[in-house]
This record gives C-alpha cells, sequence and structure tokens, in this order.
C-alpha cells in the first residue's frame, strides 16, 4: 500500500510531501519533497496567523488554496517517483496551523480549540485519493494539548525490544521523546527540554554573520566563559519536573540583546560566547537526560542541531549516553513529520488511537481525525 | 438504525436537532428539537460572520463552543426522546456557515470557499458517535456553488412515479425543486423564484404592527391595486431563466421604503397594499411555474408562506396547479434541513453521491462530507 503524507510547518516555507509504502504496518520512505510557497503566499498566510491581522474571508479562501497548493505538491511528488493518484491508497494531511489555542485563554469566553487549514475536500475532489485530516481536534476535545503527535510515529516506527531510547529534536527549541524498551503506548513521553539552537543561531549570525555554526566548527575553537555560562544556568525552565513545554518567545531577540549588554558581551573573544552558549545548550538537553529519564541506551537527534557535530558531542559527554543522529539511525529528518502524519493517517484507517496521553495530556487514547471518502 | 441531523441556520436562533428512524433506506422523522443559543452566545457568532468584526481567535474557538452547544442540542433531544449515545448510528451535522463565497470574489486573490464550524471531533469525542459533518467543501472543489443541498433530500424522500411535483419553499426569499415522476438525480433542478415573505413582512410589520400577515387574513380582506403591481412586476429577476440565485438583500428596507415613497403608498388603504405585494408574490412564483416547469401535478409549499393561505390560493390560482402544504404532505417544515442532512449524512456513508449538479452547478457527483469515527 503506498501513501501521501503532507505537512505544513511553522516556517511557512512550504508544503512537506512523503511517498511512503506500508507493508504489515512496516513503513518505508520511498520519497520525499518540500513544495515551496511563493512569496505573496506565504505572506497572505503570515498575516492569518495573527489575531490582529487576519480576515475572515482570506481565512476561508486560504483553507482551500492551500489544498490546491497540496495537490501541486502531491503532483510534483508522484511525478519525481513516477507513480499515479490511482497508485495511492490514502493522503494523510496535516494542514497548517493557524490558530492554537489548547487552554483556552487567547480570547475572551474561548474554550481550548485548534484551527489546521488545507481543505480535505479540495485534495479528495482533485486526485480521488481518501484523505486524512484535522488530526489535532480530537485531541483537544478529550482534554490534551492537541500536541506533539509525533512521538506516536517514534514510538510506532522505532521503539525496540532491547534498547532504550530518546528521539531528541533540537530545532529552535529542543524537545525529546523517552520510549523505554519494550515500551507500551502509555509508557511514552515527551517533553520540551528548553533551548535549542535558536540562542546558537542567533550569536553566530550576529557576531560571524553566518546563519548557524555548521559542524559546531566556532564552538569546538573557543572556551567556556563560567560568567555566561553561570547566567544561562539560571534558566528555570530546566530544572522543572514535566510535563512541560516552552517556546520560542522565551528565548527571545529582547532576552539574548538584554543578557549580551549586562554581561557586556563585547569584552569577551566571539567564539568563546558561541562555545559558551553551546556549552548552556548541551547542558540544557544533558540535564533532562540526567534527571529525568531512567535508563537510556541511545539517543537519536534530529533537527538542525543534529548537523552540530560539537553540540552532540556535548550532550553525550555531559549525559555520559552515546549520541548518533537520526540519519545515522536512518530518520530521514526532513521527512520526519511528514511521515509521522502519514503513520497517524493510517490509524484512523484502522480505527486505532494515536495519541500519547502522557505527551499530550489527554484524558483518552482517541482516533485522530476526520476521513474524507 | 437510528440517526441524528443537526442544523444551525443563517437565523442564529439555535440549533435544529431531528432524530430519524432509517429502515431499509427510509426516513422516519422521530423528533425534533430546537435547541437555542443564549443571546450573548448569537451575538458572537454574529460579530464572526463579517470580514470586518470577525476574529480569528473567535472564529477558532466558536468551532469548538458551537459543538459543545450541538451536544447540548443532541442531549435534548436524546432525553426527550427516552434514547442514548449508544443508541444512534451517526450525526449529520451541517455546522454553522460563517462565510460563503463560491464564487471566490469576496477578497483579493481569493478562490471559490466555504466554511461550516462546529467541530465535528468535539461532537464524536463527547458522543462516542460516528460524525458525517463540513458538507459544503466537496461540491464547491467540484465547481458547484455547494448550495443548495436539500434539494437531494426532496429527491430521495418525495420523488414520486406518476407525479410531476415542485417542492416550494418560501421563506424570506422563495425557491424551489422540481422532481418530475420517475425523476433521475440529474433531473432534478432548483432554483430561487424570487421574493418570498420578505415585503409582506415588512409591510404586514410596518402599516400593522404585526411580524407576518396571519393566514393572509389581511391579504384576503383588500384588492390589488393596479399601478403598485405593475410597478413590481418590472422586477426583472423573475423572468430570467434559471438557473438562478438571489438573496434577502435585493428586496432591501431601501428598495422597499424607495417604493412607498415613489408610489405614495400613503395615499392607499393599507390592506390593498399587503394584498398587492401578496398578489406579486404569488405572480412571482406562478409565473415561475408556468414558464419554466413542464408539467405540474402538485406543488408542496413550505416555510413561513406556507402559512399564509391566501398566498397559497392564489398561487394555485395563477399557476393552475393543486397546491398544499408540507404538512400536509408529511413534511414537518421546521425538521425539514435537519433531516435533508441526515439524508446527505446517510449517503456518504453509503458512499453515494448526493449533490444535485443542476442545483449546485457541479461538474461532478460527488460524496459530501468528512466521516468522523
Amino acid at each position: 500500500m503506498l501513501a501521501i503524507g503532507l505537512m505544513s510547518g511553522t516556517s511557512l516555507d512550504g508544503v512537506d510531501a512523503c511517498l511512503v509504502d506500508i507493508k504489515n504496518g512496516k513503513f518505508k520512505l520511498l520519497d520525499f519533497i518540500t513544495y515551496p510557497y511563493e512569496a505573496s503566499l506565504k505572506e497572505r498566510i503570515m498575516r492569518n496567523l495573527s489575531n490582529e491581522t487576519a480576515k475572515l474571508a482570506e481565512v476561508s479562501s486560504l483553507n482551500f488554496e492551500l489544498a490546491y497548493e497540496f495537490v501541486k505538491a502531491i503532483d510534483v511528488l508522484l511525478k519525481k517517483s513516477n507513480r499515479k493518484y490511482k497508485d495511492i491508497s490514502f493522503v494523510a494531511s496535516h494542514g497548517q496551523t493557524i490558530w492554537h489555542d489548547p487552554d483556552g485563554v487567547k480570547c475572551e469566553n474561548a474554550v481550548p480549540n485548534t484551527l489546521q487549514i488545507g481543505s480535505a475536500s479540495v485534495i479528495n475532489q482533485l486526485t480521488g485519493i481518501k484523505v486524512v485530516s484535522n488530526f489535532r481536534c480530537k485531541d483537544i476535545a478529550a482534554s490534551g494539548q492537541g500536541a506533539p503527535l509525533v512521538p506516536f510515529s517514534e514510538y510506532y516506527l522505532y521503539r525496540s525490544k532491547n534498547k532504550n531510547l530518546v528521539f531528541q529534536n533540537i530545532g529552535g527549541i529542543s524537545n525529546l521523546t523517552y520510549i523505554k524498551k519494550n515500551a507500551k503506548m502509555d509508557d511514552v513521553f515527551s517533553f520540551d527540554n528548553g533551548v535549542g539552537n535558536i540562542m546558537i543561531d542567533y550569536f553566530t549570525n550576529k557576531y560571524f554573520n553566518m546563519p548557524f555554526d555548521k559542524d559546531g566548527a566556532i564552538a569546538s575553537s573557543g572556551k567556556v566563559i563560567d560568567e555566561v555560562l553561570d547566567y544561562l544556568k539560571k534558566d528555570e525552565y530546566i530544572y522543572l519536573p514535566y510535563p512541560k513545554s516552552t517556546g520560542r518567545e522565551k528565548y527571545s531577540k529582547e532576552f539574548m540583546e538584554d543578557m549580551a549588554s549586562k554581561l557586556n558581551f563585547e569584552k569577551y573573544d566571539k567564539k568563546d560566547i558561541i562555545t559558551t552558549i553551546t556549552e548552556f545548550t548541551a547542558f540544557s538537553i544533558g540535564y533532562s537526560y540526567l534527571n529525568f529519564l531512567k535508563d537510556i541506551d541511545l539517543a537519536i537527534i534530529s533537527g538542525g542541531g543534529s548537523h552540530n557535530k560539537y553540540l552532540m558531542k556535548r550532550i553525550g559527554e555531559i549525559a555520559k549516553v552515546k549520541v548518533i543522529s537520526g540519519d545515522e539511525y536512518g530518520i530521514n529528518s526532513d521527512a520526519k513529520e511528514a511521515l509521522a502524519f502519514t503513520v497517524l493517517g493510517y490509524m484512523t484507517l484502522k480505527k486505532k488511537p494515536s495519541n500519547i496521553k502522557s505527551a499530550t495530556g489527554a484524558k483518552e487514547d482517541v482516533i485522530l481525525g476526520d476521513i474524507t471518502i
């Protein structure tokens, strides 16, 4: 059985589309593309993510427009892999989140809610393929946060009978999923460690005019500044017991510039600053392992951080665990989310639940999504 | 098999809920309620129907809030009819339309779109009942107007082997569905005749301080003013060939007051004005029958207009057809739309199309809606 997974993420760069072969419940990634959004579309989506600038007429139109983009992504993917609509058993489409208020606090009288757009009806009508969509609502209805939903796919695809695994994602923020050996669904848990690449990238850009510290080359050439590291370690979030989640906004430009000014970053070697911030990032992640996870046989790192060899090395040294990249473990970082929703769509069509309660906080196991036939 | 249909209409008074018994594809209405919205909720929905005042945070929250109201309606309906969630095979939920732009003209770059809210995930999660929802999108994706969808249910429930039937609805606007004897789905068509009760109600309210002309009592006691009738008959819409549709906004307060002033309504007996406007309304409808429909054995009138006996009589006389009310034909006017969506939901679960192409303008027969299990 062939299936397609579609994910349009917060970066708004485009829609990720993966082609997957499913045999006896085993998933094999066959192909992957990112179909980019034109700048004008990206801009229109962007302004409809904000309560101040969103317009009902545009939101409703974008619900359909994005679906046409998703179909174009499917077309490119199928052409690349020499397949046709009729070869595909189902499409699992996450859609584009334009609003997420799982605590129901973002307007007066709100109840917990979330909104993904990209009409499944359009995808289904244009391709004739069955579509599973709208994955987050049911978890919210079951008192969950509607996120994260990826941990189920990690559990489903990668759990091990004899290894305790940490799936560590290092994006702007870092988050992990812990899957002990022989885990059941309810054993799995997931939380945000804290900072990810966001500070490293910010200061690398500021001092070296590069978008990120490639391979951790800068960090590996400097030394830690104790005063700065001690300051950073005052981040209380690190020490909070899970369940917990944080966001990019915690490590804002204001926060970083305030620190740079307070600690007079100007007086330091700029390489040392990158080394120190990388050290702090490794510490945040390593602390989680040492204090919140019982046994770890392997930490598998995905996301941008998995390309920072120095960061990976320091995490391993701090937490005294074996660390490898997702790529080494056979996980395609780019396709990870699109693949995850393919797994969730498959479960829905099998009438099986796929929310991890300990990850989302939901009170019940629920079958996620709507089916469009 | 028992099923529930839910419809939240443009009046925003509340949600209509019907309980239906389905046996061998035959539908029997068992019970019906309208669960009213509180004034504050109605007000919040109202301001989120307008592109100027809608707020993304509220739209997303209302998507969930309305679903909780729908569940309350289900609870009341089931309590009244002494049934439980587990007795119900499916819920068909139209939801609340908050935006409808089937031509994609209401904002820059728009594509055809429509938006119904009232999360199926919430209904499903709280009741455990399978839900079919989101009926209009697929028809829009198939280049239709996403409306009207009720004609299919008229065809399915009421078509006759030996009678040519007109299903005439007289609300603010009047619209008909024509189903010739032994019709196939593609034979059915539907269009707006033109004005419905909107003018009768307006002037009855203005001159007699009553919301409508009960039983047509006022109209039946006056006489037609030729000058006014001739003026009204200049309404070009009446003579346009179908497919065609119109809206309440055509017969606006401004239009009516402009006419009253131009023709100096003050100089006439007010009863005669009501008689004349009723005559024009009957003419608009009768003209459709005489000029656009081939053979009619019976016209079955639903909606508020079906209570206006004088209007009914005049339609019959003008068009020379037998006219009866929906109630006499066994159609519960109040439950009609909720029942219609129950029929559509049933078809979806049977994997059968249920859009009438000649009514919506769609290019293909499509299976409507999403299924939440």
